[in-house]
């Protein structure tokens, strides 16, 4: 039984999909006018345990998560895109691709499951702009020269995620148009200025999206009405998220949009936001320069995925150390089960095994508890580590297989299982090397010679000694 | 002066860009319901080609190449895309997200350069339906039910590029709506059938874009008017680029559409056109798990971008040895600019290089005659490979920047500024593949299953077959 955590009821629920073994979730995903920083990489990879979990848990899981290439306009109201472009002198679409290609790569390196949709707003344009139509007919629209707003006195219980009252909502709004019905009024969608790069052709003019009905259209339209949950940033309650409730309720007749609302803490760096002029801006290529994939997510599932991260060197090192613990352990448990001589299950030891086993699923269970989880991680190693060289071939290899099972199920140390990767690339160059010293051993120099080249090519100098050899790789 | 062969005039021709220095490009991409196989590959590894001596020669490209991923019928009437859907059972979308991000992957390993811009025809419904209203509005479009057809008896040179008289363009339609006014008019707007997923609202009905029109919305969107380059493979001629240019130029006011016409060969497999059902179908993921991309792309180099190709493992072992002749010069060059004892420069020698280095940029401007430029390669191979022991330091830093720069300028060798990553594991994978069949040749089998049992271990199964091999990666 897992239990989640609704932002809307700030409560922990039993978490009951819709229908029945079938979870579906929309994650909210980057703009893409620059490129995606450590919040980013803490949003996705916690909701990469999290789905990693859910799947493990036997649920298949429809996951979306979109690209927002138009209409996300900034507090000033510029849209992003454009201010990208600006930097840029490119085409916003020119800009969109850049940013969206690596931020692509920098999910994949990061080893975050891919959505099996992840939809552009730019796609939807004749589905929103029909939303708006549609939001207009049934009277939550109004127009205003050539924008729409959405009128949020028609609904009662608009700020119900995030407890905003209509009097607080004032102070939030980002567009001041006094004509507008109510101040919390939010756009639906922009009249485009003459020339500009977004302009779209409506029933009442030219324009462009406003930023929230690109979610409620997509979501709609690949997960169906009602989702489970729904994912992104804390800092997205209010005004995004609030206002796709408002949105997708409306056009629905009301039917509860989402089931669970589940919102990441903020990634603060040396103890504040981060921000480019602060100077603690830090990239996920930059940080995947310093760090593997395993350390970053190791860093950020060791806090709730609730609760606000600091980043600092440290955490680093304690994430770099705590990684390397799971991975000697993983790797001696593997080394016994090929090699140890001892035979024959010692079922004392399994249930030990077994019971920190359950720990571990009670703490995802628990709202996914990644940082209790860990610590039952520890504990399995803690417990198991001084008997090891004792342990039968059969009992290290049940061992090993329950705590691969158990890193997997948070995405670490999946690297073994898989497809090569950075890790493994070492390993295969060992293996030339080793054929490479047999082959020479033997005296065919000219296959030699040619598996020296081919390394070189590739920036791995081998030269040959008196005794051995020495390998110099990169330069 | 670079000379380009245009499939519009059937002859050479100099090239001169509309605006000196800058060159506009656009190739058809993928449409996105399947894995992009080799016939892919030869086609955006050919122009990768030609856009990197473009660059090479000092132009400024902009570069757009779309992702097809809605309206692409089939000759039976069926969109490719909801083929690929029912197959997989996911909303097309979703379909399009798999392949999409598959071909993006498949581009970056073979090594292409990303264009500046992969817009996607669902990207584009609004502006293609006011391409289509724009288009009836003129005359030349008409509407039958709730589908728009391009009536190409208001264009007097409908055909100019194929060469197809309208006599024969009867046999090649595959819309046989008796209603039409010519039988060779196509579709720029097809109605939706009911609950078909691709349906969008016009003022004649809903429906979806026929496949022609996506390339000219793009293209005039984001290159302007009037390009310099416009590519694909041969087969898009007809209809596709044909109807291209009826629809581009009718809406500019017949402004000619593309400067250069460029058109890639046929890709053949063992003598026959790739097809599932033939057992020659060849993905670029299978290619790539037996060969690096340097090899699969000197193969496609060999040949010019216009000649048919036909695979085989001949032509790959060829490629390979060719391959590692460059390899090791490049590596041997290298070593002697950083170990010779000699130093100061041979003006004879430089003089020689220099003259080999014009005749590739010859071979090369004589439209991208990229067989003939591998030839100019060879021949500074052979030209220097005797005398790289008696060089002076110098001079072999000199040849070896000057034979970098010409293989870099058409994509080959690029690997060695990097240090082992993600992808280079398959990398070395495939060394150890190369040095297997190596063995295996010379009868040196022991040599062999050690190296099988070695990939076995760490899940890369190797099987013997008669001819070649069979290797899966991954469990």
């Amino acid at each position: 039984m897992i239990k989640i955590y609704n932002t809307m009821t700030r409560n922990l629920e039993v978490f009951e999909p819709f229908n029945p073994g079938l979870v579906t979730i929309y994650v909210c995903g980057p703009t893409v006018y620059d490129v995606a920083h450590l919040g980013h990489a803490r949003t996705y990879i916690a909701f990469d345990a999290i789905i990693r979990f859910l799947e493990f848990s036997g649920f298949s899981v429809k996951y979306a998560r979109n690209v927002t290439d138009v209409g996300h306009l900034r507090e000033t109201g510029e849209d992003r895109m454009i201010v990208g472009a600006e930097r840029l002198r490119k085409h916003p679409m020119e800009v969109a691709d850049k940013y969206m290609m690596e931020f692509f790569r920098d999910m994949d390196e990061l080893g975050v499951r891919r959505p099996d949709i992840q939809p552009r707003a730019s796609m939807h344009i004749p589905e929103i702009i029909e939303a708006v139509e549609k939001l207009v007919d049934m009277g939550y629209g109004y127009v205003l020269d050539g924008s729409v707003y959405f009128d949020v006195g028609k609904l009662p219980d608009y700020g119900k995620l995030s407890k905003i009252r209509p009097e607080q909502l004032v102070m939030h709004r980002i567009d001041p148009d006094p004509r507008k019905k109510n101040p919390a009024d939010f756009a639906l969608w922009k009249e485009s200025p003459p020339n500009y790069p977004f302009s779209w052709k409506t029933p009442w003019g030219r324009g462009f999206p406003g930023w929230h009905i690109e979610c409620s259209v997509m979501s709609m339209k690949y997960l169906g009405e009602q989702i489970d949950i729904h994912g992104g940033g804390q800092e997205l309650i209010f005004p995004h998220h609030e206002n796709e409730i408002a949105q997708s309720e409306a056009l629905t007749g009301k039917k509860p949009f989402v089931k669970y609302w589940l919102h990441t803490g903020e990634l603060t760096v040396g103890g504040k936001g981060m921000h480019k002029s602060y100077g603690n801006f830090i990239t996920i290529r930059e940080i995947l320069q310093s760090y593997s994939a395993d350390q970053v997510r190791l860093f950020i599932l060791s806090s709730h995925y609730r609760t606000p991260i600091d980043y600092s060197e440290k955490a680093m090192e304690q994430a770099v150390e705590n990684l390397s613990k799971l991975v000697n352990f993983a790797e001696s448990l593997r080394h016994a089960a090929e090699e140890a001589q001892k035979q024959g299950p010692d079922d004392m030891l399994r249930t030990k095994a077994y019971q920190i086993r359950e720990k571990f699923l009670e703490s995802m269970s628990e709202d996914f508890n990644t940082p209790k989880a860990l610590a039952d991680l520890y504990e399995f190693v803690k417990t198991f580590n001084p008997v090891i060289n004792g342990l039968s071939r059969d009992d290290a290899a049940y061992l090993h297989s329950i705590f691969k099972e158990m890193c997997n199920s948070l995405g670490l140390l999946r690297k073994t299982e898989k497809k090569p990767s950075t890790v493994d690339a070492y390993e295969y160059i060992r293996i030339i090397l080793e054929v490479r010293r047999e082959l020479r051993r033997r005296g065919i120099y000219d296959l030699a010679d040619q598996l020296r080249n081919m390394l070189a090519e590739r920036g791995i100098v081998v030269e040959d000694l008196k005794e051995g050899e020495r390998v110099r790789i990169g330069r």
